[in-house]
């Protein structure tokens, strides 16, 4: 299973925790985190994802493997610009988006165009599922997994 | 100047109405008008500029020109899908949104992360320049060209 | 008709004077110019296009309108950098190369492997027709043209 | 270090072999293996490198991972057709052609335009360095690697 989560480049304190501990709960599902690969909340979820042993895959858009953060095992280059968000987005079963600016709001869009299920923590009031807790927002998570099984 | 249109695919026949008066308006501005060339929102705003004599550009998604509606003057292709919705957004000075889902949210995100001037013709409330009728919409971007010159 | 013309950024003045001819040529055919918008043979053939009152089209790399040269009617920016290179190519109904490094050399290839006819004027030796004066190489196109209808 | 294989989706048994033995080389280097993750060449490259337990990831053109072969440990989705040939060899630190058609050539010449060291076997003879058997292609990669440290 590929979980992809989105968010900005730039996050406060507070969400680059919740970020981490999203990171660490991708992991313990046994998923494979799939990011933009850059800073902030991509590089938060990463991290957690690595405290326990998860597989991290960054997808960039320059052409410059170095541009990903630290916490990732596999770098992607694109050389495709912003264009990289619909990959990322594409490559998840799920999308969870965490806070985010309008590159958020445009993956999310995409998400919900390509019909992938898009949950929110703390993050756009259009129409997904947007939690203010990882708890919660992980037992939705699992809950849909399970009925789909 | 590059005026790009957003919109649906579908649409009701009061969008379409309105679509066409907005791509009279367009050609009148002697701008070229720029959109994703195919139908719903995308024809009727090229056949109104076609009405007026104005220019029409389609990118459109797949790699098969005749996927364009009619009234383009030149259809792109461009074989990389809903990525194109980027090339859309990204040829307009201006940006104009009307009505639409989730494609035209995803490409509205994408001009406000790219700082493009974004109006919207009773489209999405996320924050831009939204209106109810034409003849504000044009009132507003002209205003707009005018205090930028 | 769309008739892509790929070539170098850099080129010696003897190529730039056939590229321009090339340009004139495809202009009194009424055929549409696609090129990639920048210098060199893209800026020879598209000169000689508006000599002669062609249409011209530049689909560019990056997404700044300005790094087209200056004889283009429309110029696509397009912001996915070198990927652009096939948009180019899947634009032509037929595609011209001339001389060139491995950049045409990629673009010949994909032309090629989508099916479109390939002509060369000083151009690779890979098994496209290739020409040493534009007279030969529009006669050979000519008669596929007039065949094929 | 990262290693893009490239060829074609149909082969020959004899070049299937020869994909397999250069996948299990890559392996016992440690190199992560890129490909365009389908049939053929693809698959064989991967086939070889999970024998020896190598690290494989294909990159797909569709946005549907169950299109990739079956020896690939993560599927990269893209939606953006071939363009996706581009992300294949600007992920490899190096490039290694093995026979193919024009698709190949056009991730060849790509590969050379980006300043990418390209290897040849049994491929194009278009100035890379082409060879015969897949003992004297990693003589030579491996010379390559230990002067550039």
């Amino acid at each position: 299973m590929y979980v992809s989560v989105i968010g900005g480049e730039q996050c406060s304190k507070e969400i680059y925790e919740l970020a981490m501990e999203v990171g660490r709960r991708i992991a313990e599902m046994k998923a494979i985190l799939i990011t933009g690969g850059r800073g902030g909340v991509m590089e938060a979820v990463c991290r957690g994802a690595k405290e326990k042993n998860g597989i991290t895959i960054g997808i960039l858009p320059s052409n410059d493997r170095k541009e990903g953060n630290k916490f990732l095992d596999y770098a992607i280059v694109t050389g495709i610009g912003y264009a990289r968000n619909i990959l990322v987005v594409l490559n998840g079963d799920i999308v969870i988006a965490i806070d985010g600016h309008y590159g958020t709001l445009s993956e999310i869009s995409f998400a919900l165009e390509y019909g992938k299920p898009v949950y929110g923590l703390l993050s756009w009031e259009i129409g997904i599922k947007n939690f203010n807790n990882v708890e919660e927002l992980f037992e939705e998570i699992e809950k849909d997994i399970r009925e789909n099984l």
